[in-house]
């Protein structure tokens, strides 16, 4: 078990928490919780996990002897929905919870966005607990604090920076993992080495092999090395204020365009952050800030981890929708379009201002 | 014009912002948020004030170049609703406005508590500018940074502490508020003296006349003061952590029980605040923490006021639901029933694990 402590300035109380990584967690949860003085404890878990990892985690609160509620979610980016965040409130409200229950969420990011934005906001914020069992949340969504919900008309346009009281990424739980869900975490993984360590960009070029079959030794120092890569920008831009924290959007404003374009569900986050990432590298190519070379080592790394580089010919999106829709992202400012992009392996900067043309050939470009 | 600054710790940007208090101010919104950097506005207004301060805010806006959308809400509690809140939300989103955009809300209550929320959580926080054109704002709900909609289950149940980046508090739109509405806002005034400022309470039961008749001169000093006194309290407690803060919720226990119970709208916040407060005191005494002239003066100087001390006989209110309104209460702890009760004009304390039969006798005690 190794254990990243994310040092969060806090006043009047010390906000920083531990994200611990390895194996067997689970059923440490309630010990945890307890440690922390929680007695009482409202658990969302995906519909997918509450017979299997939620049952684990309850079963670890009730021999901490902290009385809890379990409510499942059904599975899919489509439960990040506002309807859902008001179903969670008015059960919320209904056990009559206080600023004294901890919420914990069981599951991947869309769990752990929904329950994170409904603790945030609910009696103006309950301590929240992020038990990671995806990848995808492992490194990435779980840590950092950023919560919400989608809108018809975008992919988290409404939450609240809330952060966990402690993250819990128990590795075994990605044994069991789907095929699909696990290489979709996989897309973030290689998204930290792109913006911030090249060494780590070699070190999974050197164990596809290993990763994919999800060697334990492989899969925990992915995990491990991603979640201290995140840690570690959050500490220094906790609310996205000074540019470092964008870099962690490599990605993800092509990546939004494509899930909102395609419906959300249709494309995994991960996949759609992937495509995402392999245009932002065409659109650095044709700015002239990076070489051929780059976006094919990019392009390689992730086709032979089984992640896609263009969108399914099927979707048949519009272009114009595309753009409409990056105009519109968090990270444009004053609707001039934004992007995060590489100068090369391990670094990115934010640029601005970029001529829609440019971005338009970048959808296309192979 | 008098200016009070409410400071707050702020990492990295300094948190800490005015409420100015004087006359003719809604003119100058516009040069305020110029100065503030805002090229861009969101105002969220009151239906009733959408045709006058509304439309002053307006125009001080484009004057100062500031493109800007209104959005005008149904006066009202119904408003401070989910459906409401995903209304704003969407029309955010259809706008594409972004972090840079400042949301202006321009009412009471109701409208500052809506559109801060639907700031603090629209791409994860928006700028909000508080224009308070009601007495209960301009003392008390426009100041601190609780913002927040109601569900089925109770008042203020969903919300965020989101602080404004200024307040503004005109005292010219009082004049034109109705009767109820300003009686209504004195409660609050009431409080203040009651839980701080033994002084102030005094200086109230002389110049009931003149507030009466909004001297505009003893209408200032009962804004100033009043907005100087909450201003102070947030600074020392902005979370409501050290308790300290929690002495403004003198009366809004038993008052939001009444509120729910008689369903949002019937009853003024006000109104049951005051209701709220006379309950209180009876508690106290019951519990022997103050004398029949404590509960005598502060009923006497609400009556004289025009606010009450008992809910309307027709509201035909069962205990039970009060007492169980009242357990789910944010300020409850573990469900034990908590309040904010007085020992002497001028100082409360926040009592816990009251006898709830004790409750219901200060629910009909004369």
């Amino acid at each position: 078990m190794t254990s990243i402590r994310l040092h969060l300035p806090g006043d009047p109380t010390d906000r920083s928490y531990d994200i611990v990584c390895g194996n067997g967690l689970l059923a440490g949860v309630g010990d945890l919780l307890g440690r922390s003085g929680a007695r009482r404890a409202f658990v969302v878990v995906d519909a997918a996990v509450a017979g299997t990892h939620a049952a684990v985690v309850a079963e670890a609160l009730t021999k901490a002897g902290i009385e809890h509620t379990v409510f499942p979610v059904p599975s899919g980016e489509a439960s990040k929905s506002l309807d859902m965040v008001g179903r969670l409130w008015d059960e919320m409200a209904r056990l009559a919870l206080d600023r004294t229950t901890h919420v914990v969420a069981v599951g991947g990011g869309v769990i752990g966005d929904l329950a994170g934005f409904a603790a945030a906001s609910f009696a103006r914020g309950l301590p929240v607990w992020q038990v990671a069992t995806t990848l995808v949340a492992q490194v990435d969504s779980a840590i950092g604090g950023k919560t919400g919900i989608n809108l018809a008309g975008g992919k988290n346009l409404v939450g609240a920076f809330w952060q966990p009281r402690g993250v819990v990424a128990d590795i075994d739980t990605l044994a069991t993992l789907p095929t699909r869900e696990f290489t979709s975490g996989l897309a973030e993984v290689v998204k930290y080495g792109m913006i911030l360590d090249a060494e780590f960009f070699g070190w999974l070029e050197a164990h596809v092999e290993g990763i994919l079959a999800r060697e334990p030794a492989d899969v925990a120092h992915a995990v491990h090395r991603s979640a201290a890569l995140k840690a570690e920008v959050v500490e220094r831009d906790e609310r996205e204020t000074s540019g470092l924290r964008a870099a962690l959007n490599y990605g993800h404003t092509f990546g939004h365009a494509y899930e909102t374009a395609a419906g959300y569900g249709s494309l995994l986050h991960g996949e759609a952050v992937a495509i995402g990432m392999a245009r932002a590298a065409r659109l650095a190519r044709l700015l002239g800030r990076v070489s051929p070379e780059l976006v094919g080592r990019q392009d390689s790394l992730l086709l032979r981890l089984g992640l896609p580089t263009s969108p399914p010919e099927t979707a048949g999106l519009a272009d114009d929708q595309l753009l409409a829709i990056m105009a519109r992202d968090k990270k444009s400012l004053g609707g001039r379009l934004r992007f995060v992009l590489p100068d090369r392996v391990g670094h990115v900067d934010l640029v601005d201002g970029i001529d829609p043309d440019l971005v338009r050939q970048a959808l296309h470009s192979v």
